[in-house]
């Protein structure tokens, strides 16, 4: 048994109202008493397989070796989509084959999926709402425990996968990008990164730019979310190197009424 | 020291964005140290005692052996209402006298029920509002170090129980049910089983049957939530093998008008 | 090392349904892999540092000593504001320097206040918004980790602090102080106390006395929440020993209209 492997993350949209997340940790701790369960989000929005990939991106890296991770966000459970496990060098996700892993597959550790379809490590299935309990949860404590990963199942090539939306160098002096996620603060964060932003200012010497999504025009950076007035728009570079468009101690969703998918473009001169 | 009941699980309507629950987690690993704290909900509507009754029915069985479950939805606090302990073959529950446990006085393995009374296991009392803190949390990290059941109070056979729902064969052809909860999908859970409808196809000899709630009748079970189109309502047999009515990738809740106590008929045939 | 060190307590404004708190965790878990990470709240509203200290205040001296409380509600992330490593004779506290720990500075084990500033024990700092993943969970997971206080940072004595308003004896039999938390249930927590009312009944002789809120008058103090009706408005000492406006399983700040800073006035004769 590798006891490094005892750390286990939760994902999910299942909120903490209802007994779903109740029943897999249930399930976790009889299988394995020694598992250390790690609640990550169970407030991804009902359905929304992109927000838990996008959370989980921002999250596994952080993880020790060995942890595994679970999302579950499944709408299609209990028809034929699979469940999966995905292995890097060193860590492990199990997950509906609904592309949520996406990011995993793009991560240069990437190493292969599995099916999973070992039923004797199942819980018997009842009905065909709650994998989560009959065949996630129970997998993870299984391999918490010390099963190898080719018992939980066999590999596969043609798993569900997304692309990522990512920014794009339109001209010499234009680039272009979109919000990938509002957080709760109402934060909008972008998919242009200051790398991106730097590679155009050695590239073509410009150094200054302004920022345009919606109606709204900004010229500078804020070195931080404060340098501002309270109440005012503002971007900033934020802790994935990313812009965020943010309005300080106020909500930029709200204000300036802005959502996943709106268009960003910044023009250098 | 028995280890095996080091794991306590917690219930409550206390919300997480108060002090209330960080309060009885601290005063448990101040008694036990190597206390193993599980958050199963502490989303349960305010004052919801049949909420939190339910929830506890739908997650109990699925831990360990000798785990201890403290179940905190009590607008009786600081009255005469007493604090309980109910024991089952292998499980603790500690909860106020007002029937939130009463799934669990119908459990098979249910032995016995005891008033939590041994005021020296209790923090000393302070006002009459949180016995959450002073009582319930103190007495179950005691239990999870080792004291005996029967140092913690005496038995009783007066407690509190509401009775459940079930649901009825009204003829040879009609079942009747209710919405017994609804989840934070919309998802509308009856009291009406795959057992149930299986019973009355073997009596009978009819195969066919539609379900009608309001003004809504469903002809067939779906497979799985996906098997109706995106915005569709349909009933599905969920993980806890009873009949739930659904909107795919909807809510059904605000789609179809539905909340507890809604009456469910199925007619066969 | 000292393992009475490994419970971290986080209580912070970033929700739950953001990949923060994951990520926090996860850094923690990689320094320390017996780290004892519990959550008090994320759900203070966001930006809230009044809130962040009083939820602090209620719950941190309920946990065993050495234990680490982190608290993260930082609207100057980023900026020259510093972080810092509040001691008292046997708890630490790892927050901003923006007031959030003033309770703490009053405890009478508090003991000093260090600026934390050991950038070794940092991540690499990304960005300038996410300084409890990069800075406030590695210390607090080094420090869990046997890490010497001396080692983090060097003392100050310049932090920030904010008075807690306090009831005041306005005359020989008048009480006066005001709402200072409003919590999921809508019960609304004076800063009166049982012990302030005893005071003024023993100096002067009085026995009765009513308290008044907004246009609302009370002449009793409940024994308990449920000693009135239903719906109706009461007064109860609370589990700290304060004054709380309630309504008997409703919600005093819908029906009543209260919020912090709402003035309370107790008349004696």
């Amino acid at each position: 048994m590798d006891l490094r492997k005892n750390l286990v993350t939760l994902t999910t949209d299942f909120g903490t109202r209802d007994y779903f997340v109740g029943a897999m940790k249930g399930v976790m701790y009889g299988i394995n008493p020694d598992v250390n369960i790690v609640d990550i989000s169970h407030e991804v929005p009902s359905h929304d397989i992109w927000g838990a990939a996008y959370l989980l991106s921002n999250t596994y890296r952080y993880f020790p070796e060995y942890t595994i991770n679970v999302v579950v966000v499944d709408p299609g459970v209990g028809s034929q989509r699979r469940p999966i496990l995905a292995v890097t060098d060193k860590r492990y996700f199990i997950a509906p084959d609904n592309g949520v892993l996406s990011f995993i597959f793009n991560d240069p550790e990437f190493s292969r999926v599995l099916h999973i379809n070992a039923e004797h490590y199942f819980l018997p299935v009842q009905g065909s709402t709650f994998h989560a309990r009959d065949i996630f949860a129970p997998c993870a404590a299984w391999l918490s425990k010390g099963v190898e990963v080719d018992k939980i199942g066999d590999e596969i090539t043609d798993y569900a996968k997304f692309s990522v939306p990512v920014s794009k160098l339109e001209s010499g002096n234009m680039l272009t990008g979109e919000v990938l996620y509002v957080d709760k603060f109402g934060n909008s964060i972008t998919n242009i990164s200051y790398e991106d932003i730097k590679k155009v200012v050695e590239g073509s010497g410009y150094s200054n730019f302004n920022i345009s999504v919606k109606e709204h025009t900004f010229n500078n950076v804020s070195p931080y979310y404060a340098s501002i007035n309270r109440g005012e728009p503002g971007v900033v570079v934020n802790g994935n190197g990313f812009l965020e468009i943010y309005v300080n101690q106020g909500d930029a969703r709200r204000v300036l009424g802005l959502k996943r998918g709106e268009k960003v473009k910044l023009v250098f001169g």
